[in-house]
């Protein structure tokens, strides 16, 4: 399988995600800058898959302040504008600033001021993220295909697979695990306009596993799920507050209310690293606008009048009551999801101290 | 405002309505084979358009019988042939058959297989069809503004416009007086995958009468309404069953339940040609599958992998449960709907006696 990005110590390369399904191509990101640009862009997209490639930048950034010979506080204050610029590159998905903070919350307790070289040391780290973001996967991939009763036809909004991830997927490595278990007979995978990543990412990645995919476009999803049978909606997700419910891709909310009224189970998939804890509710999610011409064009062809006014959210949230249950690598949390949450940060508290 | 269609006496004359908005041209119907064509292929669409569109290819079919010099029964038994071609141009919407059948209804009521000349006769009741739906738009505009609050955002899906009918719209046809009455603030049109009618036609349409609108992709519909204070939402139908379900464009049944959760007023407007009478639930309205190529490419350009499996359901049907009020030149119908289309077909009925 094709990597969504590979760091080779000095250069993260990057599978350049625009360009996909038909031509792919790679993106060698010799500076942070390039990552960052790479991230605003969505060359690389998925909250995990961007937590990890910001990490990976975060060891570049100071790698860069090590060759220029800075020292003492300047260091810190140095690989301080560098985190801000990571962070301010997406506002919605909590994964950024999460494995952004790892890096320099090890940056500033390794006291790279005065340490000699840190280098190998947030190197690690930055690997810690990528590697335990696949090995999160498949355990997230085992507990959501329990879910799932047999010969199932399930519904995926966006790309919540290997590409959003640094591998297997959160969604999409629940979809794989319950495909090798005989638990899934066909996904539909909604394109997710404006920018297409159900149609260029989820199917291309799906046919790539020889698991049975069928496109639709995202105003089908209702009809779908009534007349097809799906028995689970899964998706993934961009940040979840502390009342459970979930920022994730626009478009995911309204397939929600649709599974809801239908009574089909609505599944989220994501590891911890996606849960702000300081986040009492989705309420106050910072929601990205995107630039209206990704609405106003497609491949750089006009698909309406010139200059029409156009709402471009990028992401919307999802309120707990429509969620059936949060597949984590710490199992499946369900209502009451704020208590379920608060011992989930209290475990990952514990696991940090050891 | 440009005509979706003029006849000239021997001639149909056709927007062409895929490739606006860039570019504005128009198709000139010699015979009912080519309105066949343009219907088939959604040169003309939008269930009243196709209607009148339809009639007038009865029209054109009858005056190629007497030209070919056909006479006695052979007359009939063509245009039948010429009938059942139309019909099955396209499935769900009902004007089409209702026009169509209008026509003939006529011509064996006017025994045209004896009369000499009938051409006359049946151009007058395309032409009443045609000038009727007009008449029909303006009064449920009128009844549909009355509906809504002042200074409104409205939402609508698809097109259901000037271009949909023979002018004057049905859902943009409220919009229409409803921005007259200085009750609408804001439309936010639905792109509409996979042709998108909403981003050509609607915000076209629109645009060209100074009304405000905003484009959004067909998944954000549902955060559009929670989060920009939508009033009501406003669309047009295929098909209404005798209970009160409606087929429309693949999307409006998203729509409609994402409104029903958020206690939004959801609106059907449709003139009474669009009743099927006949069927008792929307449970038993054939919805047309489209090639796949539709969703899978865009303006031409592929979207996903070759030959990705797709579903492409042109319509949906919304049940009555979720639908507020369904407009119609009468007057707005409500629950309990059966029993007020009864009393519509009884209505309509007296007035077809008088």
């Amino acid at each position: 399988m094709i990597k969504t990005m590979e760091w080779r110590g000095n250069i993260l390369v990057l599978l350049d995600q625009k360009k996909l399904p038909n031509v792919i191509d790679f993106i060698a990101c010799y500076d942070y800058r390039r990552v960052a640009e790479a991230i605003r862009t969505m060359e690389v997209r998925g909250a995990p898959a961007i937590g990890a490639a910001a990490a990976f930048a975060m060891v570049l950034g100071y790698k860069e302040i090590r060759m220029h010979g800075l020292s003492g506080t300047d260091v810190l204050k140095k690989l301080e504008e560098i985190k801000r610029e990571l962070i301010d590159t997406r506002p919605t998905a909590v994964n950024l600033a999460w494995a952004v903070n790892k890096i320099w919350n090890a940056a500033v307790n390794a006291n790279v001021n005065k340490t000699i070289d840190a280098v190998d040391f947030l190197e690690n780290i930055a690997i810690k993220i990528y590697e335990d973001d696949i090995s999160n996967n498949i355990k997230i991939g085992h507990f959501g295909a329990e879910l799932l009763p047999s010969n199932a036809t399930i519904l995926t909004h966006c790309n919540a697979g290997a590409l959003a991830t640094c591998g297997w997927g959160t969604a999409l490595g629940v979809v794989r695990q319950g495909y090798a278990d005989g638990k899934i007979k066909m996904v539909y995978a909604d394109e997710t306009r404006p920018l297409l990543q159900g149609a260029r990412l989820t199917a291309w990645e799906l046919e790539q596993d020889d698991i049975p995919v069928t496109l639709i476009t995202d105003n089908m999803a209702a009809w779908t799920m009534k007349t097809k049978k799906i028995k689970a909606v899964i998706v993934g997700a961009d940040r979840i507050a502390l009342n459970g419910d979930v920022a994730n891709k626009i478009g995911t909310y309204g397939v929600a209310l649709a599974a809801n009224a239908l009574n089909i189970p609505f599944y989220v998939a994501a590891a911890t690293g996606t849960f702000d804890f300081k986040m009492t509710s989705g309420i106050s999610i910072p929601i990205e606008e995107r630039d209206g011409d990704e609405v106003r064009t497609f491949h750089g062809q006009p698909t309406s009048v010139d200059n029409v006014p156009v709402f471009n959210p990028g992401f919307d949230v999802t309120p707990h009551e429509l969620i059936t249950g949060i597949i984590t690598e710490y199992g499946v949390l369900t209502e009451p999801y704020e208590d379920m949450i608060r011992q989930l940060a209290r475990k990952m508290r514990r696991s940090s101290n050891d």
